[in-house]
């Protein structure tokens, strides 16, 4: 049986531990903070790791990123036959720093991406990676190694995805980091407005910023690990906004910029990492009381049709919100007849 | 019985008719394409207007923002007694123009939002309005013919803010002209990945860039008619970026940037103009096949739970997806409770 170590009994360190554990592995754990550690043997995430306990196969660090490379080689030192693996969601200066120690054949870099949702630092769960993507990055290690790496991953549920740790830093910093400081930028802009002017936001708005309400824990370890490939990303974004900015016709510039932006955008994968699906939007005007959604999904469900996807704008000053159900093609005028069978007002085709 | 004549025959000033005839107003309608106009009548939208039609009571102006300014001082002078408005999403170079000619006492300037779903020039329909926002400027106008404009939008249920022009022009800048632009500017950051690379985008990615879908037509004209806030907000964009791009600590500057934008963006109204309710997310793995979702908000419904938002994340390379219900934080522990039950599994608290 595999032993496992995790140092670290935070959200992503305590919920591998659960995960791993309700499978059978054998699993200690430790924090810096003793009663952190106590704690995650409480809720099932391992046992507190003892002075005489048995070295570990495989030791998962799970500690804030700016201490990764650190816990890592002190790892890599303390077990000399153990493979290390961990966390963090920058990659390459964890990896140098191994290779650089001489280490680099014991550790594989992770990065289980388990969604914002989960950045406030709620209780641990075994689930918490089900059907999340789990990077991981091989570097110089073995194939017995990252298949080690690998079966954590695979307990867990997540969706691995093996990259090189460079081409992991440059593609986070366009598809994460500098997206988070782009809509913390657009919310900062509206500063100078009054609360009656903000009002006018619409969904589009809402979508851009909504990321930009995150905590900023954490964000400050990240972009300086990933400092190059964040500024060369920044680089990229303020160049095309300099260039819309200062050019003699902003909308000549402006229509350039959202042609090359929507050839992008169609290359961010839709449901199962097909292409963007082509969903028609149905738009309903839904009443603010309770049941509605749930009266709306089942008059849908009566016409047979499938709802891929659902979006809801509340209205900001009436008793109404505005449901767009996304269906296949084919699907929306039978939607649409049925809906309207039933009542409900459509707001738009 | 008020008589209005609609310059245009497109989505917005077709919608428009339609809304207004169904109320039982008399309405002319008419397009520099002929073909157009009588398509508009056809769809009840109007009568084509004829040379020996009397002169209406208001003129609404409905063409591209381009042409706004030039068609409202045409309607000012072809019918002296009319009120004119107009649609366009940038008022205070068209209240401008009409001051400058003197006319600016019958000129009261309209912006109805109908939201970015219709956008693509679907079939106009009388409800287009419903439950949106529908700015008026009243600039030099007495308060009659503000009420008439005002008539308009209620008739079609629109939801009416009054603002000064400018007011409404720094404020669109910053709600929706620049949050376009940076939603396209991150998305075309994205050009160097590799496919398999932007396959790592996650849902803060898809919504910063939803907008960046937009079709460019349009945003020309909205760029040039509102250069001069536009480039306004751009400057505090990029000056934003720049400051965490060129900072020496990078992550003490994104930090600041971050808590700044999380201060705007708790001042975006939530439902009914009250602040961002703070909703509990409960995600659920839901497998996907048809049915999981009406099946997943009766469960919740049985619970005397109402949701409030719903997202829905489709996993790249699994047939699940995570599906977050967003409910008040008193009925999140019966939810999750209830689900459980019925064997849903809860992906993350």
């Amino acid at each position: 049986m595999t032993s496992v170590h995790i140092v670290g009994a935070g959200l992503i360190g305590a919920s591998i531990g659960i995960g791993l554990s309700a499978e059978g592995w054998a699993v200690t754990i430790s924090d810096a903070d003793a009663e952190a550690a106590r704690l995650g043997q409480s809720i099932g995430a391992g046992t507190v790791r003892t002075a005489d306990a048995p070295a570990p196969d495989l030791v998962v660090v799970a500690v804030p990123p700016a201490a990764a490379s650190a816990a890592v080689l002190d790892a890599l030192r303390a077990w000399p036959a153990a493979i290390v693996t961990d966390v963090a969601s920058v990659k390459a200066p964890i990896a140098r720093a191994a290779a650089d120690a001489g280490l680099g054949s014991r550790y594989v870099g992770s990065h289980p991406m388990a969604g914002r949702e989960v950045s406030g630092g709620r209780a641990a769960q075994g689930d918490l990676f089900k059907a999340r993507p789990w990077v991981i990055c091989r570097g110089e290690a073995p194939s017995d190694a990252v298949a080690l790496v690998r079966s954590v991953a695979h307990t867990l549920q997540a969706d691995v995805i093996e990259m090189a740790a460079d081409a992991h830093d440059a593609a986070v910093a366009r598809v994460s980091h500098a997206p988070q400081v782009a809509a913390s930028a657009v919310a900062a802009a509206l500063g100078p407005l009054h609360a009656d002017d903000v009002a006018l936001a619409g969904q589009g708005l809402r979508d851009v910023t909504r990321i930009a309400a995150s905590l900023p824990a954490m964000w400050a370890d990240i972009a300086r690990l990933n400092s190059h490939s964040l500024v060369a990303t920044l680089d990229h974004i303020i160049g095309d906004l300099e260039d819309v900015r200062d050019a003699d016709d902003i909308g000549e510039a402006l229509t350039d910029l959202i042609e090359r932006g929507r050839m992008e955008v169609a290359r961010i994968p839709g449901k199962h990492g097909g292409p963007t699906r082509d969903w028609i939007p149905v738009t309903v005007i839904v009443p603010d009381t309770p049941g509605q959604l749930l009266r709306l999904l089942t008059d849908a469900a009566s016409a047979d049709v499938n709802v891929e996807d659902i979006t809801i704008e509340h209205s900001p000053r009436q008793l109404v919100g505005l449901t767009t159900l996304h269906v296949l093609p084919e699907s929306a005028p039978a939607l649409v007849d049925a809906l309207t069978a039933q009542n409900w007002e459509i707001a738009s085709p």
